[in-house]
């Protein structure tokens, strides 16, 4: 099977919290990447989520945010990824940018073609990623 | 009215089930597509949403994520509608690819143009189109 | 330190209410437009968040749906922003759209072309944009 996302975390639970609607699911990857999802309880009776078990994080590109600079804010989104900029491709009106991590992990970000020109991106910068729990999709091998 | 969304959904409230902050929502189309949203309970409240109700739900192109082949990956996301390819427009850095449901639904996604390549989109393609709940907008006749 | 986002607000936390697992923080700027996010508990903590404290929220363009017309229709989503479009940025697939509040700041959204001359959008046209709460990112000074 392939996915359309380009943002793929293969790893292991390892930390489960219960809520009424919703669940907060923590993936460690191998190169020791870690990954907040929330999902729905449904998805984790469903899925047979549990610490320990094997499970898949994805991400699309567009919903990453990226930022440079400073962190002179601290951001709610449980996911931040610092690396440095690899690659870049402009369309029209969006950019893609791909973000290596340290273990050599690459986040890829759409973002506008203006936030590539007010960030200065370009390889070789610094960035960091950033992702919102709610917006990674877990899965497990069927 | 008229929406951005690409992707809507009439159909009547099948199912609410409460949470603290949040609550889950499905809706069932008149073709017999089940969606399922997560929406706060300040929502639920101020719309009046209750079970047999009509509503309409909203999905825009980018929050929907393709996969193609076996599925050897079960998913957390609650929405997933397997049908197949049936217009692919690509752009500098994505495509939109629409995908008709068995029933004549059509779901458009907005994806990037290595997702088209890798996964082999074109028409006629088998493909299924997955969307988390929490990305779904929902509405009522006001 | 710059952000991808093409959206942000500054202000103060003027609502808070907690959950089990996710939160629901309002944040008012000093042009009086609220915006209501979604994030964990996890980060209320870590991020210190309370009524009264100064944060920013963010949002991605591809985050934000455009409505026009009579508003016939009811949303959940919470954070609904009414002005007339301002910028109109074509490429390949996608479309970026400003639209200005009466108060001067500038919403920005991705949507597809298809959507852009569905809803007749150009400079001038009375426009809504719509944001769920589940998609804002917050952040507060470090």
């Amino acid at each position: 099977m392939k996915v359309s996302a380009r943002n793929v975390f293969k790893g292991k639970i390892t930390a489960l919290v219960d809520g009424a609607v919703n669940a907060e699911v923590e993936l460690t990857t191998a190169s020791g990447d870690t990954i907040v999802a929330i999902i729905t309880e449904g998805s984790v009776k469903s899925l047979g989520l549990a610490v320990g078990k094997e499970a898949v994080a994805y991400v699309k590109a567009p919903w990453v945010m990226v930022l440079v600079g400073d962190a002179d804010v601290r951001f709610s989104a449980r996911n931040q990824f610092a690396g440095k900029v690899t690659s870049l491709t402009k369309g029209g009106v969006n950019a893609e940018v791909g973000i290596e991590l340290p273990g050599g992990t690459v986040i890829h970000a759409v973002i506008t073609n203006e936030a590539v020109l007010e960030l200065g991106l370009k390889q070789g910068v610094a960035a960091t990623a950033l992702i919102k729990a709610s917006h990674v999709i877990l899965g497990v091998p069927a």
